[in-house]
């Protein structure tokens, strides 16, 4: 099939960056020492060749994600690193699931669901799950006491994965790791389990990383200074041209993820407005109605989440289409 | 069914304010007066109910949600309000469908692709598709001769619909309507198409007024003096309260439209941060882990578009469950 007889707006991702991005990562980080997140592109077809990587271990932010690993044969180690008050579908998966827990509840959760193991979250500075760290090894005893394996810990400086200078970067993840070294000293367990595609070369203190985004890439990542490659983007078609100097391509609010900002335009143009399906651009070079462009998002994982599947392609043709099929809860 | 049986995140709609939505809508603007738009729903059953308030006329924005309306026996009167530069599928569909055309490039797509109707689509201040207003009647004569019918104009005044001051609402849409009103003095037929939620009761110059969000409403428009109520929230589950005073509830980024920013929180607490998976926000009063809140979206459109379904519901019972059958494209 030929990238033009898609029907836009389609997610498409470059081959050749996409590979890149995949050979560069598992160089860094072999093996176990990536745990890759599905949250960024929620697409069995890619994990897999995460898993082709050398990569058998995953990272998942919710309960169908974790499911969709397993039922595709991805489940020799899936962890859920999320909190949830009802483990009973987690449960009954087939595969060796790890769900996070930062609460006597959500040990109670875990254990009541039949989930075996867990790890213990904790706080490391950005405000959103995870216990204090000093109560990280009394939470262990508990889930010991409940008859849960506590693999380690796990804690996420997302504060400071983002940060373009690279130097507070460092120091924000330094703090951050001290939190969770001292946390994993009470807690014991082999895993000490952080990161992100933006720290992956500088958080040396955990013995995996969850990183996601390094495989497809967005705009906000791009501002930071790594060896990743832009390699999605949204395929669009100009439907209308203004003599005001301005164009309408046919992609908007529910094919981009929008909480970063505006996406770009590849190859040059400035946005102005984006709605429900429309994108309203000034053009780097005069354009017509017909023409593509392929549109970069600000940010990956709420622009995947959109799209039905997403397609590989290189130089003019689509090699394989994948079907985004973790979406949902 | 009930609630607090819904796997979370949830889009919830509540059956009270729903109706008395479609009740004051339907009292305003009976009949083909009010062509709703589905963009804001993307779901054939609550088309459904409008259609039983008397509105068997649609606007849609995509050529799937074409499709699924007419596959749904929703085909009687469906108007694309946008640009196409492919109609093939659209000339397939069963029923009557009028495109929206802006260029002699897109009146072509229209013919060649076996539409048989279009409504010359006029820009009327909004920096988005629309021909300029002194062409119209010369693109309607190019599709006159190219074998179309010309059913009349529309021209959207998207930039005044959101405006909260009243006034310069009525101010904006007067200049928008002066324009298409003469573009349809040299353009003719029947239909002058227009308006939104925002404009329901002041736009009086189109024949038919586009509205779609006021049947679910949103933060957004809740800061109008409009008379429709917040009928729409994303239920979800605390699944960690911190000591420091703030809790986490499961839904974030892929299940809220963040274009127009942070949601609200029924019944008070304040927003902090939105992750992916995560709304992390500082309660009004106490809550502990495994309760429910309902979270209101700043801006529908972009919201409904990441769920799989939504659940019709009254106190604590889920009436009916609707699949939103209309995403993709």
């Amino acid at each position: 099939m030929l990238i033009e007889e898609l029907v836009t707006p389609a997610l498409i991702v470059d081959s050749a960056a996409f590979d890149h991005n995949l050979t560069t990562m598992s160089a860094a980080l072999p093996g176990s020492r990536l745990r890759p997140h599905v949250k960024a592109h929620k697409c069995t077809a890619l994990a897999r060749r995460q898993a082709a990587a050398g990569h058998l271990t995953f990272t998942c932010a919710t309960i169908r994600e974790v499911e969709g690993m397993a039922a595709a044969g991805l489940g020799q180690d899936l962890l859920l690193a999320n909190e949830v008050v009802d483990a009973t579908r987690l449960g009954r998966v087939e595969g060796r699931v790890t769900v996070a827990v930062d609460s006597e509840e959500t040990i109670e959760a875990a254990a009541d669901g039949g989930v075996k193991e867990v790890l213990i979250d904790v706080n490391v500075g950005l405000p959103r799950c995870g216990c204090d760290p000093d109560q990280a090894g009394d939470l262990a005893a508990k889930a010991r006491a409940r008859g849960l394996v506590v693999r380690g810990v796990m804690g996420y400086e997302g504060h400071g994965v983002g940060i373009e200078d690279r130097a507070l970067r460092e120091q924000l993840t330094a703090a951050a790791m001290e939190l969770l070294t001292k946390a994993h000293a009470d807690v014991g367990g082999e895993i000490i389990s952080a990161g992100a595609t933006g720290t992956y070369d500088i958080n040396t203190w955990a013995n995996e990383i969850q990183a996601g985004s390094y495989a497809l890439m967005d705009t906000a990542y791009a501002k930071l200074d790594l060896p990743f490659k832009q390699a999605l983007s949204v395929l669009a078609t100009v439907i209308s041209v203004s003599s005001a100097g301005y164009a309408v391509a046919n992609c908007g609010l529910k094919s981009l993820g929008m909480d970063h900002g505006n996406p770009d335009i590849e190859g040059g143009g400035i946005v102005l407005i984006v709605s429900d399906e429309h994108l309203t651009f000034v053009p780097e070079d005069p354009v017509v109605v017909g023409d593509r462009i392929r549109v970069l998002p600000a940010h990956v994982d709420p622009t995947v989440a959109y799209h039905e599947r997403m397609h590989l392609v290189s130089g003019g043709e689509v090699l394989e289409s994948w079907d985004i099929d973790l979406r949902g809860w």
